[in-house]
């Protein structure tokens, strides 16, 4: 026992590990035992960056310095991404309101770190992204986390806000498709949602980093709800670009120099090298490609979710998009966290038990990333139904 | 005039620009207005990443998936950095107390968010580093700016911290070389330092990201004054990989999980490309490279400093390294912010005012980076000379 021990700041109490990156390292363990693992732990695609990405990259690592970029992002990444905007969403979009950021992560952090005083308080649905919780604590402000069901397809409705908004809430956050359901909030609904956030003087946050990776007809992003909005992206998941760290926000204008003096400090500018790469993230062959990624993520679907009802596990809700299963564990084991450790260390699957996403039902629910190749997908069902 | 106008947290008027990014963006307009701006305001390399890092990096773009790693960071790295410690500073530093972050910014970041509480008060000098004072800011800390001055090499005495440590003192932060002063703390003093936080149950953060480049003989890590000391190093300046967002802490074994609990969430991995890339930043090529460039640097100095001085600047201290020099502006200028603008607007030459560093004689000081060639530091000169 050392000072140390006892010295972490009081907001370290609320930010809890990200169990996914524990869970990710106690399989990597296994594998180095000469285990076989299959791997639907993380939310990282299975594909890489696009091929016009990486051939851009290498040009630059070869003849460009690399140094520092203006902190909001360099303009053309702004100005590419506005335009995919109006392409996919047919949406105007000023890219002096887009800022480009390190991850999603980033852009979050950046959003809270900006608008979060002590004391504040964010709703947010349960289940959701563990990190939006954390993240929100790092600036002394607090989740609320309001409990979803099946019968919303664990979104919230504007009637849970109206209800649980009081005088401490800052806002409101939500991610559609969500992780870890897959699920998207109804547009009328989440219309409505923004519309009362408004009248209170709160902040919306819109997390859309799945938009791309609808199943069937695409989303569209909240943006044209309002200039209020706050919409977080990424080139993560549909540009399959986790390791890159790149991500942008979209906020209204008077926001944008608020955010940039906290980024300058706390990020001084994202990866250069990402973002140069990544303006070849909108060309046309990049989009062809990430589409069609895109249908196989619908096609593991639509094998997984048969093969793991089959197995036991009740699918109460089927994903409109992301890579995600929200599976109910209910019928097969007493807790998920349980039945996550035995599938890891017994049939060598390592996926991710509820208590990362919230309380509500916590230890009743475990989510499958299907970010896997189809054989993987196979044979972790049949692994998974030798040992239950 | 909307809501956002008066929306953001309090803790916002604590966190000032960082105005070098702002200079530095109207050099930029300058510059597209066809101006030619010699650029000595950023602390940037004018050389690339070594070609040991770039050949790595173009192997990797080509054929690796470049996912999330270990939150902590590489292990290959983090084993790379403590043997680099072993080699430079004849120091064993446990690889498992090597942490890789986004820049020494994510450094910075993690150990300030993890260890303030809010009130909790961090000892500075004046003048320091902008960001370290924002940073602290984030999490409701404060820096408490204690004023030097050339009688000290503008670096702390234990005295000062003795007389400065108050019931809401959480720690000292030193860098050493310094920014924006170049000059290092003399050895006995910062263990005295050391020492006297130790008993104070507080925390002693060196920055030590200019220590690779002293002018002549390298100055040894804190690393060596106890298990205790905290460290920030960075990627970007010795080994020129500023846009590569790069950087570590070294932190005591029992701070490692804190730590690690913070970065899950609030950055979840530094850039897989760059983490890569920087372990061949220690092959001998990229060191013996990197040397020389040291070797440059110093010569740049050489080249400036007598310049300046015959240019009317005052240079109270001849800097132990980095690449500024800190000059008195008081015998050409009533305030070195105006002067900074006159001589970038009429001179075409980008330097940053002292008011970025703190508040002590801030109006008095600017920083000059000596980032660029001989013959364009020449050059500055000569346009400087003639405006004045």
């Amino acid at each position: 026992m050392t000072r140390f021990d006892a010295m972490p700041a009081r907001r370290m109490d609320h930010v809890a590990a990200f169990h996914v990156m524990d869970i990710q390292r106690r399989a990597f363990e296994l594998e180095a035992q000469g285990r076989s693992i299959i791997h639907m732990e993380i939310g990282q695609p299975d594909f890489g960056a696009p091929e016009p990405v990486r051939a851009r990259a290498a040009e630059l690592v070869a003849g460009h310095r690399l140094g520092y970029t203006d902190t909001l992002g360099l303009p053309a990444l702004r100005e590419a991404i506005a335009r995919h905007y109006r392409i996919v969403d047919d949406l105007d979009i000023d890219p002096a309101r887009v800022m480009v950021t390190t991850g999603a992560t980033g852009a979050l952090m950046t959003l809270l770190g900006c608008y979060t005083n002590p004391g504040d308080e964010y709703l947010m649905p349960d289940p959701c992204y563990p990190c939006n919780r954390h993240l929100a604590a790092l600036f002394g402000g607090r989740a609320r986390l309001l409990p979803t069901s099946a019968d919303t397809r664990f979104q919230l409705c504007a009637d849970d806000v109206r209800v649980a908004w009081g005088p401490h809430t800052r806002g409101v956050i939500i991610a559609s498709p969500s992780n870890p359901t897959g699920t998207c909030i109804a547009r009328d609904e989440l219309a409505a949602i923004v519309q009362t956030v408004r009248e209170r003087g709160g902040i919306t946050i819109i997390d859309e980093i799945y938009l791309g990776l609808s199943h069937g007809e695409r989303q569209r992003s909240a943006l044209d709800l309002g200039e209020d909005v706050m919409v977080v992206n990424s080139f993560s998941k549909y540009f399959a670009m986790t390791g890159w760290r790149l991500g942008w926000l979209v906020a209204p204008p008077e926001a944008m120099r608020p955010l940039e003096r906290f980024a300058q400090n706390a990020a001084i500018c994202p990866p250069a090298l990402s973002q140069h790469a990544a303006i070849a993230a909108f060309d046309d062959a990049s989009i062809a490609l990430c589409e069609s990624r895109r249908r196989i993520f619908t096609e593991r679907r639509d094998l997984l979710l048969p093969a793991l009802r089959a197995a036991g596990f009740g699918i109460p809700v089927t994903p409109d998009g992301a890579f995600y299963l929200y599976v109910d564990c209910g019928p097969l084991a007493t807790t998920a966290s349980a039945l996550a450790t035995r599938l890891l260390e017994e049939a060598g699957v390592a996926a991710t038990p509820g208590i990362d996403f919230g309380d509500h039902d916590a230890e009743r629910y475990m989510r499958f990333a299907h970010t896997c190749p189809a054989a993987e997908i196979t044979r972790a069902v049949a692994a998974i139904g030798r040992i239950l």
